[in-house]
């Protein structure tokens, strides 16, 4: 059990999961990357043993091991299949035991996550959303995908949000059929990175300043921002992944948030209105794997 | 601080505030109503006056008061604004300090939430969510709203859930223009009981089966159920209020819900699928009186 105080003492390892790379590092509780590597992602018992190779000899002076891993994992302690990844297109990753396998070799409190659910922590912990207990983190990139935290805690329930696949209503006049293999025309299939591409033949930033296509995406994220609005009731709603580095969506996001609640919400709360509430990620470098290590430190603490 | 055991024994005090009628009443903490009483709702001086006439009296063996009051209704205790109504269509109850003029006469513990969040909790407690600690809560009546449950607490955030104002995408063939003053056609403007008389003439009760309008009011509160799934990732998904009676709608939701979905879920947490996640209330008669006695556990206990 640890203070608060101690916490920016301690060691904590993390380990963030993704597609292509693996991020493998050690951090203080004060969000201080002490040493960290970068492992490709092939099939699991491979990709683990070079995870097991660089990591295990630097546990000893660590607290904790948190997992951020892509989805969908199971994350609920009283599944059976808890730490297994679920039913992924990397074959060969489906149902593997990913906390069972790292257990063997790293004794220590350990906790898994989605890399959002993580990444809206680390945001709580050390970035844009330091004192909020309810906020959301959305990532727009190859997909959409987002994790929300409520009463300070990260939630899971049935599997975990996916809120990329809620169904927009399509801006008129929009007739693209949409990328996403189950359901189309979800936001992830007409606002990713892929269906931009797709539409348009570039990406967003390749795009010229004024072009339609940026309009678009901020109708579509802005129906986003008040789904999420609506339901998790967040104080923070933070924008991140490739697409957001667009510096000009996130205001246009905002405004066609903002015209869809029709001053609906009350914003008397915050100080300056939605510029406040709607916001990019404060965590830059090292996001990823700090959201691994804020689970280590919610896996080795108490508060 | 009382222990599972002693809850049950204990007696509580809720009081559901409506649009139309207050509902006071004391009750046991295993959910067993001993008084109550109903008041109609007229300006809040004279509605507190009666609630008070009837109240005050049984508070002395009481452990604690909750309060499952209509929306708006601020419910962030560290707001200012705690404990008041919003900017409600009742105009003399705008910003009235309800939490404070209970507090005058009731020095116990005291808690308010919304009635939906208060329904939750009640349905935990005692109802059809028993054992659950992530759960959705939407009624569905003159309005269309919703409480969120996760990791066993009410959702807050910035102000509470308003589900009901996301937008759905239109059924095709659907030009209604829909009810809601604030957005026309979102959830509650074309799915809520007053769009529907508008649109068919009559109820959904009063309407033969097979009409058209039981596949449109399935599909948007399918799709509302998506919303919900992919957001608040609940394991018990409640419909209850008023248009929820025709019997034949809840297999329609789930029908509709399923098809949206597209197999993205991975139902194998439940024994049986989507029956057993898109459920009817557990609590009939004194439902709302219930969520606000749930409340007051909450105020009185650490559980």
């Amino acid at each position: 059990m640890y203070t608060a105080g101690m916490i920016g003492d301690e060691r904590f390892a993390g380990i963030e999961l993704g597609g292509t790379k693996i991020v493998c590092g050690v951090a203080t509780g004060a969000g201080e990357v002490i040493q960290r590597t970068s492992i490709p992602t092939r099939g699991p018992a491979e990709t683990l043993d070079d995870i097991r190779a660089w990591l295990e000899p630097r546990l000893n002076d660590t607290a904790g091991v948190g997992v951020a891993s892509f989805g969908p994992v199971y994350i609920d302690p009283t599944s059976p299949r808890y730490g297994h990844i679920g039913t992924t297109p990397k074959i060969a990753w489906r149902d593997f035991d990913l906390v069972g396998e790292i257990g063997k070799w790293a004794p220590l409190p350990l906790a898994i996550d989605t890399d959002v659910n993580a990444a809206a922590l680390a945001e709580i912990r050390w970035g844009a959303a330091k004192g909020h207990d309810n906020v959301v983190y959305v990532t727009v990139g190859t997909g959409i995908g987002g994790g929300i935290v409520t009463n300070g805690r990260a939630v899971h329930g049935l599997m975990h949000p996916e809120i990329g696949h809620m169904m927009p209503r399509r801006v008129s006049d929009d007739d693209f059929e949409g990328e996403c293999p189950y359901h189309g025309d979800c936001f992830e299939g007409l606002a990713a990175g892929p269906a931009i591409k797709a539409r348009w033949g570039k990406p967003l930033n390749e795009l010229p300043a004024g072009h339609a296509a940026f309009a678009m995406e901020a109708d579509y994220l802005g129906q986003l921002a008040v789904n999420l609005l609506l339901t998790a009731s967040p104080t923070k709603l933070i924008f991140g992944g490739g697409v957001m580095n667009v510096g000009a969506l996130l205001p246009m996001i905002r405004e066609a948030a903002a015209g869809y609640l029709n001053d609906y919400l009350d914003f008397s709360a915050l100080a300056t209105g939605p510029e406040e509430l709607i916001v990019t990620p404060g965590l830059e470098s090292n996001a990823g794997l700090l959201g691994a290590v804020a689970l280590a430190i919610g896996a080795s603490s108490d508060d």
